[in-house]
């Protein structure tokens, strides 16, 4: 298939430099500060941004591999398949995180519950919708049966 | 900043070949069949998938071409910035939905609530978890303040 050629809009700023220890989601990095610092001639696509509480951002998980397609994923030692799962080491390494927005000065977003490395490109940025982002009667398949003690021992690598 | 290449990964199928009536959520794609098509190569990363309801999808919007930074959004005729909404010109043509799982066969995905074009190609498959994927107490900015029935009646452009 034809490929792709992507150019990062802006960079993540964040206390994360050890991919070891970085929290696994937004939710093991509750309070968490960070900034996206979007390149200054993009400026204006950020108008009215500031009404949202939270932001879906995409962006290239730089210091990943790509790896095999069976992982063990961070919260459940059992092999998964790598796309039911949210493993960084994926055929295109593309991260997800809906972080809480906390304020913008000018082309800088302040951000809260950041789980994502310093240094990380952004490739864009969706506001969360809460009326169309939250499907109704979701199922998480695997990830439902790790009890919640579990999960966040797991899930709460930086303060290791 | 340095560019990234991708290389699709499958492509979906669904029965939305005009992207002026094409749905513009999947919430207004209700029932709506589709599939995606993985590569025969990536098919064992898809293993204990069936588990999930809802999977995140990340694609190439390949119709869209990237234009101004301020935009009128589909649902509100106000003008606002390309990243506070969800319109496909944006500086990187990537989309994303969440889409229901209905059933696999083998390396095909068949899929429902599916707002997407016929022949897009996926960049990656993210499962939805009700555990980490559902911020609490998020607010949805100007696309809050819009009424139901007006995002009704401007959503559900495939029934025009």
């Amino acid at each position: 298939m034809k490929p792709l050629t992507l150019t990062p809009i802006g960079t993540v700023r964040s206390p994360h430099t050890d991919p070891e220890a970085t929290p696994i989601q937004p939710l093991f990095a509750q309070g968490c500060p960070g900034t996206l610092e979007l390149l200054p001639h993009l400026e204006e696509g950020l108008k009215d941004i500031e009404g949202f509480s939270h932001l879906i951002l995409i962006y290239h998980l730089h210091r990943s591999e790509s790896g095999p397609l069976i992982v063990k994923p961070f919260m459940d030692p059992t092999p998964r398949g790598v796309f039911a799962t949210r493993f960084p080491s994926r055929p295109n390494p593309i991260g997800l995180s809906i972080v809480r927005l906390a304020g913008r000065r000018g082309a800088i977003l302040d951000l809260l519950d950041v789980d994502i490395l310093d240094g990380t490109p952004v490739l864009d940025i969706k506001p969360f919708f809460p009326r169309f982002d939250i499907p109704e009667g979701a199922k998480g398949g695997w990830n439902d049966q790790v009890p919640d003690a579990e999960v966040e021992a797991r899930g709460r690598r930086y303060t290791k």
